[in-house]
């Protein structure tokens, strides 16, 4: 296939640069910048040790004395790996599907993006970190026009930049909730009253208003955030938390073609609870302003939920005066085979905001012009985000395009499921509900025991996954796998799942 | 003297260097990289046009159709700034005291960053981000031990680093909130109907606990952040916010050596204030686990305390069972001339919590050893931080001790206070309480109106300010700003005022 081909190429051709000097400028490096030895993608995964090997023990036992260590799985070595293969301290090399929680949009060390980090403009940026919102650099319009606004959804003229998901999601949530009270008012500013209560965290300056959300949703952990992350317990427990309702997401049976009526009447009852909700709410004087939703459900355990329900919910919050807002920090930047997954479901408006990260590198979120605040200084930080990191977009966007990565991830993506569908009948108790949207791939197993043995001895054999929910492996790998990835995949689960069985 | 020639000399080395190619050498330029031309820094400022010009008042009309842009004052060119002195899109060239809002420590383009950004190591950390809690880079424990715990409060071993002030503070407190219900529980994990009824927001899962902070403070725009916050009410008004309670910072008048009597009076009505409050919350059921403060309030006007005032309020918290918790993210990495603001203080025990970000361009807290989470999964982000801004940290400390920075702050900064209280003398109405700790410094002027015209020709003279409060300028200039810069700043403000008189 071409465009397999070509990505092969890309990867391959650098390598010869390596040894070949000037073949370099066909990956257009800086002029200033020295050949990288990255080396190749190894054909398979090379290991040495157990996960985790005594050196990474050994640096995590460091760690945790300082800082929260408890959770590291192993220690990475990010100078030598290349590609979708990670290699760790101890000399393994494994191949990465999980790619730092699904944030390398392009896997390791790639020399489109070496080419810019090397570049000047990039340096600058790095040093010289501006305030954007009070004195950007004379690149940063340019900059946004080539990057952020080029990926821009339907509708979506605006874009505010952040740190990270979390931050995105809290400034989604503020802008919301300023544009809800400016429509309240009818377009007033606000009164006197409402400006000195506001200082003391009270009425009516401070008001009620609430953030719909999602049981099993996850949206950060800033208290904000947190109000409406519903995964886990122990990242909600002993923290103080706003009124806000959560309803349940649908909750699908698979594989999705043979159980529409069953999933159907999922969406119906989660709509029915939503409205339901929003009417409570609003009789008991704290109105939701903004329904926020997950397009996948990732940490929660990769709940899909189908097109009709997407649709059926914006028309429910629009028709209960709330924004209808997207977290696509996990969901966004190309892993569905789209740029946002919200294009799959063909909205007859767009949504009123969207947040990104992750994969993304820069975060923030869009708004449509209903829901960009327009007045004062209401949604700010001292940097608002980091030029820096729209470069490496840029560039990222730029390479996605050229290689055609949308088409490869969802082919790659349909090959994966593929796969995992046959191992499933392999193995039926142990890979259940393989589903996916491109590359963002999951199946259950038994039970959460056996989830872990098998996400700990896929580590051992060298294949990085992630795991989700309660008995959910996903696989958030770079847009770079391809089908010959898939196989080295599949073959080590299936080494992994014979020894469960 | 010794200190300022070295200083001087690097800088002057520097643009030797650009033209002298080999010499680069001299400040350990990475071999792969090449010479960057810097210039040198010029004498004053130059300014071809009004702030802002009509080249950057274009792009930020521009700009403004796509981000929240009316806060724009003009835009930079980060790539031709160099030392102090900023250059914009139309030409200008700006002595710049406010170094983006308080966040560059050694100015722009400092040579030896230049170097760590041409690095091999700084290039790995730029390209492939780890999820730092998962799966950090070998060389992280070693970059924190030359970074953040190398200049760590006595007391306090443990650094929690994220991405932003906002987001520190948020982890803050709720590092704080957690570790208090491991004290009210003794140590006991959460029960099973706690675990259950946080999902739902709802107590006693999600208890009500307090966080007690001050008038006028500022503590960064995120919900749990803005629930502390009570600087300017167009920060908070429209937005939902926790019962959470604020006292009065003691408001001095200056001289303090002249006032000392009446400053204490204002310790004392403070203390008793917050000793009061702490205790009314507690008998309505929302106990104050933490308090936080500010060592200077600077976006509420640059109010200073002494070093009484913070003693005492180390004891209240205490006595009431709350954490201490400190506010660096603008007073800290040097600007007071001591690495932490509240080293001057001379606390009997180490604060229990403090954040830090802007200068020290990483961010994160430190905690004491009771205040650090220790159980499960808690307190998290993917990123978790930066190794890359870590790599500049690192750097930037190297020069701060080489060029003994902190006694030049010190030095520096008396001499302007020095200098400001000359032009009181003869501005009595325009220049009122001069006042600082290090280059820490403000004055403020007769009302809202002047500040503004102050801060608006001064910026037209080729003199960036920065302003706070209601009535006051602020400098946040570099740590590498030096007696000469002064001189040049206290000119431009002769003019400036001379023509207010």
């Amino acid at each position: 296939m071409f465009r397999t081909l070509r990505l092969t190429n890309l990867l391959a051709a650098r390598s010869v640069a390596t040894t070949a000097g000037p073949q370099a400028s066909a990956v257009a490096v800086n002029q200033h910048s020295a050949p990288v030895d990255f080396g190749t993608e190894p054909e398979r995964p090379h290991m040495v040790t157990a996960i985790p090997g005594p050196r990474s023990l050994e640096l995590k036992k460091n760690l945790a004395d300082v800082q929260i260590g408890f959770t590291i799985e192993w220690v990475g070595n990010y100078e030598k790996s290349f590609g979708n293969y990670v290699h760790d301290v101890d000399g393994n090399v494994m191949l990465d599907t999980f790619m730092q929680i699904s944030s390398l949009p392009l896997g390791y060390n790639h020399p489109a993006l070496h080419a810019v980090a090397r570049s000047e403009e990039y340096i600058a940026a790095s040093l010289n970190r501006p305030a954007l919102q009070y004195f950007p650099s004379h690149n940063w319009m340019q900059l946004l026009q080539d990057s952020l606004i080029s990926i821009a959804p339907r509708g979506m003229k605006h874009v505010n930049t952040f740190m990270c998901g979390a931050c995105s999601n809290e400034h989604q949530i503020r802008s919301v909730a300023i544009c809800a009270a400016f429509m309240r008012r009818q377009g007033r500013l606000p009164s006197e009253e409402e400006l000195t209560s506001t200082i003391r965290n009270q009425a009516p300056g401070s008001p009620k208003v609430a953030i719909l959300s999602f049981l099993n949703g996850f949206h950060g952990r800033t208290l904000g955030c947190l109000s409406a992350t519903r995964s886990k317990a122990t990242h909600k427990v002993d923290l103080p938390a706003f009124d806000w309702p959560a309803c349940n997401f649908p909750r699908y049976k698979y594989p999705f073609e043979e159980n529409v009526e069953y999933n159907r009447k999922q969406d119906e009852m989660s709509h029915d609870e939503v409205d339901r909700t929003m009417k409570e709410y609003k009789a008991k004087g704290n109105p939701v302003v903004g329904v926020l939703v997950e397009p996948i459900q990732g940490e929660g355990g990769d709940a899909h939920a189908s097109a009709e329900f997407f649709r059926g919910l914006q028309r429910i919050a629009k028709e209960n005066g709330a924004a209808f807002m997207l977290d696509e920090v996990q969901t966004g930047m190309g892993i569905t085979g789209h740029w946002w997954a919200h294009e799959m479901w063909n909205l007859p408006t767009p949504p009123d905001t969207m947040s990104f990260s992750k994969r993304a590198m820069a975060a923030g979120f869009y708004a449509s012009d209903d829901y960009q605040v327009k007045h004062d200084e209401r949604i700010r930080s001292t940097w608002s985000g980091e030029p820096q990191k729209a470069f490496l977009l840029r560039e990222t966007i730029k390479v996605i395009r050229q290689q055609n990565l949308l088409q490869s991830v969802r082919d790659t993506g349909a090959y994966l499921v593929n796969g995992l569908k046959q191992l499933k009948g392999k193995y039926p108790s142990l890979v259940q509900n393989p589903r996916g949207a491109g590359l963002y791939v999951a199946f259950d197993t038994k039970d959460k025991d056996v989830k872990e043995k098998i996400y700990k001895s896929c580590a051992d054999h060298g294949l990085i996954l992630g795991s989700c929910g309660v008995t959910t492996i996903r696989f958030r790998p770079a847009l770079i796998y391809q089908k010959k990835h898939v196989d080295v995949t599949l073959d080590i689960l299936d080494t992994v799942l014979s020894k469960q069985n």
